[in-house]
């Protein structure tokens, strides 16, 4: 076979694993949207066999074979190129996914399922010790899979790449600490600011039908396509990106609050323009046309929900819309109120409850338990008590009780440990990629003031969708930017508006 | 390995066929629900694969040596025992596919597909001379099918075994032919009758919420789970059961007429209580879990519509309920005439518009064309004239243009030849049932009057649905009712209601 054969082979493997995986996406959506209860032991079944067949397929040695022909050949000569693009980020899947032992893959499995239920029991009843076994086991485990992987440094980062590709500790904990430190000054400037916003304003009765259809205007707004996609119900909302003209988003609505469905709503779809500025049309299932970092992914749904949603030029567009819509509830009120009203900072004990100055620190708190964690510095037992402390210390207020700590987040009996930091680093590039936006197109926030907001989309998809995986995040944010990732662009973002909204 | 092994073997391998195609089940519902159009290109591809996957796991060699050695073993020495009847239709299914040569099956879908598209042009236009290649392409392919299977007799019987296992022409053109000759004498009875229903009644206004409400609430009376199944909207309404605990029914809705979705909603109800009968959760994807018989699978939806939903028992229990529902278009009915209006016969060109009456003919005049264009005895060119002719002897009345013709139905271009039987068995088979129920349970009439269906519906289990495959349609009418199909109950049943309703 010539070398291109063998290139044309892989991709075709390749594709074919992604469509059994893009099949596990529509039960995945179905699941979680219209499947009757009683279909649940069997959707699972159903989902077991897919997500075996796929990995069965991608772990194939076969896959090794044509690798190593077409790595040695001409195909993959300009490292630029597309061909060595893929061939590089199937190599570098194809040896993670090959390095775990089927028995541990399936151990981790089995105690993760069931540290999932006794994590509900235990969040239910606040009782850390419930849970605190099962975090043990977890932990092993986790620790299995780094060393089974193997790593560079602390053991953390080969969990860390299973969720943002070749990142790094040393990559990230300077600029994560320093974002600390500057998000705790700038919260205590909150704290003793002489305004405060009235929340009442979004807080009263909404309509969930009205929302549904403000919500739809909005994302349809900043370009998300109701011919390929859709907006559904659910209990935790997502996106799924389940192929070429087809990625779906989720939202739950509150009746009696306006930003849950309306911020989640912009949020999926940032997610959703990722997924549809890919270019899936000739890419889809290899590297080429699929994203691989959660925090990329994350920067896109957090600048349509904060840098654009939450930004006073793209309620000037919409605020007159809203009052039309909901037009007792925001009747007689000022677009600067609600501004304020939907910029509001509250410290709280909630991570999914947060406001977007404090949502980081609940994530940089559980990255700095989660190191040591792996590492043996910090032992299961004594979560609880780091958490607290850490808590009292960045926001000020004492821990009631674990169910409102250590306990609050479904990830860690799930295994996930080394996902969290994937939302912070999607809050840095969003407000690091924004920045460039704004320094490129100096008229941005005239366009939202006028409604157009098809042109940062198309910046978006030029600069970051398209590429798929050409890059990996920390290239793509310097090639972008030109500059490494830094906290300064969001915390100079957020130090403006807060500034602005409360006058400190 | 031993043969109890092998056997188990066996069912592992061919459960996970069925889970395969249960997957595609879930996308093809997706797709006619709630797909984006954008899905429709990538749709296609990934029900390829999984159908590609399943049928190569199916017609896996190793499927037939395990066969082999199980069939000479003592797991099936008891000929009634669920293993005999397992391995005993896995052979015959396996036999059948692996039959086929992959070409044909290719040529089959490559001209399907295009002979489609041209039927949809052929209709709208009403020119059989447009469609008329496509039609001689698809005999042509459809006699290539029957060959490659052999058969017995006539090619006929071939293809009429992918959709009624084991039946053949000799078994029922005789049936057939008797409740022609009966149809079309009760149809003259009707038309020189001296009553005749006011169908106003049910076309008039029917807020479509209202009859969705209506009909969950029917569906769930005959015992339609809604905790293991669901009711959505479709442009083609049908029944899937997806696995144990998920079976999903649709509908579509016409404002302006109460008939189409309230019957149509307890045809595929019917479908569904066969689905959620069959002994799923213990033999699931194997043939002691599953139908291979439309015929079996449409007397259950036909005896639910007809039987029970367009009796007056049925009626006289729920008409009181619909009247509360549908206030003012119901206001000061009458319950008798609201009877004759849903029992209204009247021939018309479309089969899918026809009523209980002459529905069969419809049926029965294609299946005598499609004997002998499988011969050669018929010409595709001299279907035009074959059908009218005969239509006009059926029903009386001439057809005024081919698109209210031969070039109504999407089955021929779809190279679906021998499936229309299907539909007349079901009917049979129905009303042979019903009448052995009714035997049985010589109070079901009142039973109904009073709101109890379940009882039929136990019924229907014991005797028919928990047999999955066991036994063979013809053995099973056999075995249910003790004698062989016959035209008889269906003629009996048709005679005494409308001689009730129209007075002859």
């Amino acid at each position: 076979m010539s070398a291109q054969k063998a290139y044309e082979e892989l991709i075709k493997r390749v594709r074919e694993v992604s469509l059994l995986y893009s099949c596990e996406s529509v039960l995945g959506w179905d699941e979680r949207t219209y499947m009757p209860r009683g279909g649940a032991a069997f959707r699972a079944e159903q989902l077991g066999l897919l997500s075996g067949l796929a990995h069965e397929k991608f772990t194939d040695p076969k896959i090794g074979e044509l690798l190593a022909q077409v790595e040695k050949s001409d195909v993959v000569k300009d490292a630029d190129s597309i061909e060595a693009a893929n061939v590089r980020e199937i190599r570098y899947q194809y040896d993670k996914r090959t390095k775990l032992p089927k028995e541990l893959v399936e151990e981790i499995t089995r105690v993760t399922t069931l540290a999932q239920g006794e994590w509900v029991i235990a969040r239910k009843n606040s009782d850390f010790k419930h849970f605190q076994p099962w975090l043990e086991k977890v932990v092993k485990l986790q620790k299995d899979k780094a060393e089974a992987y193997g790593y560079d440094g602390e053991p953390y980062n080969a969990l860390l790449d299973d969720y943002e590709l070749g990142a790094t500790v040393d990559q990230i904990v300077d600029v994560f600490t320093g974002l600390r430190n500057d998000l705790v000054e700038l919260l205590g400037k909150i704290k003793g600011a002489p305004r405060k916003p009235d929340v009442s304003i979004i807080e009263r009765d909404y309509d969930v039908e009205l929302q549904r259809i403000f919500g739809e205007a909005v994302a349809a707004a900043i370009g998300f396509s109701f011919e390929e996609g859709r907006l559904d119900i659910t209990t935790h909302p997502f996106c799924t990106g389940i192929g070429p003209g087809d990625t779906r988003i989720t939202t739950r609505y509150n009746p009696k609050r306006l930003n849950d469905a309306l911020f989640g709503i912009m949020h999926e779809a940032g997610h959703g323009l990722y997924e549809m500025g890919l270019d899936k049309k000739n890419h889809f299932g290899t590297p080429a046309g699929e994203t691989f970092s959660l925090g990329l992914h994350e920067s896109q749904s957090r600048m349509w929900e904060n840098q654009v949603g939450r930004s006073r030029a793209f309620w000037a567009y919409f605020f007159p819309q809203a009052q039309r819509i909901f037009k007792e509830s925001l009747a007689g009120v000022k677009l600067d109120d609600f501004y304020g009203a939907i910029n509001d900072v509250k410290p709280s004990y909630i991570r999914v409850e947060a406001d977007e100055a404090t949502y980081n620190l609940h994530i940089l708190l559980r990255f700095e338990l989660e190191r040591p964690l792996l590492t043996g510095d910090l032992k299961p037992a004594d979560v609880p008590g780091e958490w607290n402390d850490r808590f009292k210390k960045y926001f000020g207020i004492d821990v009631d009780r674990d169910a409102n700590g250590c306990l609050q987040d479904v990830h860690w009996s799930a295994g996930y440990i080394g996902y969290f930091p994937t939302y912070t680093l999607g809050n840095l590039y969003s407000a690091q990629f924004f920045a460039k936006a704004v320094a490129d197109m100096p008229d941005l926030t005239q366009q939202f003031e006028s409604g157009q907001f098809l042109n940062l989309r198309e910046w978006l998809r030029e600069n970051i969708h398209q590429h798929g995986q050409r890059y990996r995040a920390d290239q793509l944010v310097q090639r972008v930017t030109g500059k490494p990732l830094s906290a300064k662009p969001l915390i100079d973002y957020m130090t403006a508006k807060y500034s602005e909204i409360y006058g400190f």
